[in-house]
């Protein structure tokens, strides 16, 4: 793509990232209202743990598949928040003294610091168990073999053969060198799964065709590795008031990543290469994918 | 009933738990099986959370409640081993330093001390998840409607609304004074939840008739404020050895339990009088429900 009609399709989807992020902020916000209970503090800390912040990357692959296939947008919505419970359940449970022991999160104190670890604890729970009930709502579509196929594929890409099993990899790098193999496949089930469910959402919703499922699940496959080597590089020379994260922590920890055995340059050149793959698995949807085509681009290129 | 043919009853139980912990411990090791993955130790961790101990009193409640309406056994057993998922991962994190600190259960080291508290939080979080992919399983039932159904119900009864709202109404107890009202909405909460979906499972498995299904919901409710009457007893006077695990922590923890509001008889008078009651809700099923029935009275009797 010329550099110019790049510019102008990164500054596109700006715009759609940002509505996408609302639509996702207000759905969440009334799928977990604030509560007058004596056990509200539950209620607010799993608030303040989904809500004002992220690049809500996930509800946005959610929505945009869905909108491949004209889903309606409030059923894409629900799924969105889903995954987002999904995706912040994780962050809160990984930040906790015990795991990673991180003391802020998007530029805010995390959970664990805010309130309480047992809290932080119970948070993650709640909101592994709030994506459940929502998906398995007629709220979410009127077809129960529609709703129990995103159920069983969330808790896939979520559990142990996904993004649990990935954590626990995490912990296992801590202290066995991983080779370029044991890497990719840590990170495809640590962020891979979750960004692939987000992805095939919508082909679920939508009652994709076989090609059309096969190409969004491409599509994800490249996008989610193109993402880690990005998150990698970022590790590496990202700036914290940006990403509200600390820096150099795997290196910190000794841990493998896509940067400490490719190099910073190769790293960067594959991360290019996988987003250019991943856009071209989309060619099959013509322009109605020019939104997920430019995800892609904006994965390995973002600063956050 | 006279205390002969209790006697009976209790006996005949006892070898009905006994053949059912059986039947949920081979499912839970076929939906749970060993591995040779460089993750293993979180599988390893998951089989030591779920297998070889436990009265699957909750287990037994879907087994018995599917029962009464001719389930197929391997059908309910899928579900009974996803209850007791849900049953395990809530002890495993309870048992966390964070929150109650337990270093004993079923007379075995708690997760985090047998393994560590990072494999502990993802053990708790696998098998949450697990219970959900369990379920949402074509294997399970061949009805997407039904499949919807129990997810919905275990979520609601394990979430915010249920089982975790009931933990973190535990942590506030600690420091708050909680009256009988709010007690017992914590024990519904936090314990009486998932003895519902339980009992209810069967009736969603075994398309019960509305009256049917209330005379469930209602023993359920009954059964699971005796059992948890019992349980404050136990923390009083139970045996360590026998319970395997430590007594008076609530006490020490300065919490209202039922037997701090209402003293020693009081609380054990009101929990016969809910089992007797549990049961009676149960006559519209005549004899099929005697298994059932006899549970109400093993609760509240029971040693561990």
């Amino acid at each position: 793509m010329a550099p110019d009609s790049q510019a102008n399709s990164q500054a596109a989807l700006a715009t759609a990232m940002g509505e996408a992020a609302e639509l996702v902020e207000q759905e969440i916000d009334h799928l977990l209202p604030m509560s007058e209970l004596t056990e509200a503090k539950l209620f607010e800390a799993m608030r303040y743990a989904c809500l004002g912040g992220g690049k809500r990357l996930r509800p946005f692959l959610v929505l945009n598949s869905a909108g491949l296939f004209g889903v309606a947008r409030d059923c894409a919505a629900r799924v969105a928040a889903a995954v987002e419970f999904v995706h912040c359940y994780s962050l809160v449970h990984d930040d906790l003294p015990a795991m990673d022991d991180s003391d802020l999160r998007r530029g805010r104190p995390t959970v664990h610091k805010r309130f309480d670890e047992a809290t932080a604890v119970l948070v993650g729970d709640g909101l592994l168990t709030l994506a459940f009930e929502v998906l398995a709502d007629p709220a979410t579509h009127e077809d129960p073999k529609i709703r129990c196929a995103l159920v069983a594929a969330l808790a896939k890409a979520a559990g142990m053969h996904g993004m649990v099993g990935g954590q626990m990899l995490d912990l296992i790098a801590e202290t066995t060198e991983f080779d370029m193999g044991s890497t990719t496949r840590l990170q495809r089930l640590k962020t891979g799964e979750m960004i692939a469910f987000s992805c095939c959402a919508g082909a679920i919703l939508g009652r994709a065709s076989q090609p059309q499922a096969q190409a969004l699940h491409n599509y994800a496959h490249d996008l989610g590795l193109a993402f880690q080597i990005a998150d990698d590089l970022l590790d590496i020379d990202g700036d914290p008031a940006v990403t509200g994260k600390p820096v150099k922590r795997d290196a910190a920890a000794g841990k493998a990543t896509f940067v400490s055995i490719l190099g910073v340059e190769r790293a960067r050149d594959q991360a290019r290469l996988l987003a250019d793959q991943a856009a071209r698995h989309l060619d099959i949807f013509d322009g109605r994918a020019d939104m997920l085509k430019a995800v892609a681009t904006y994965v390995v290129e973002r600063r956050q």
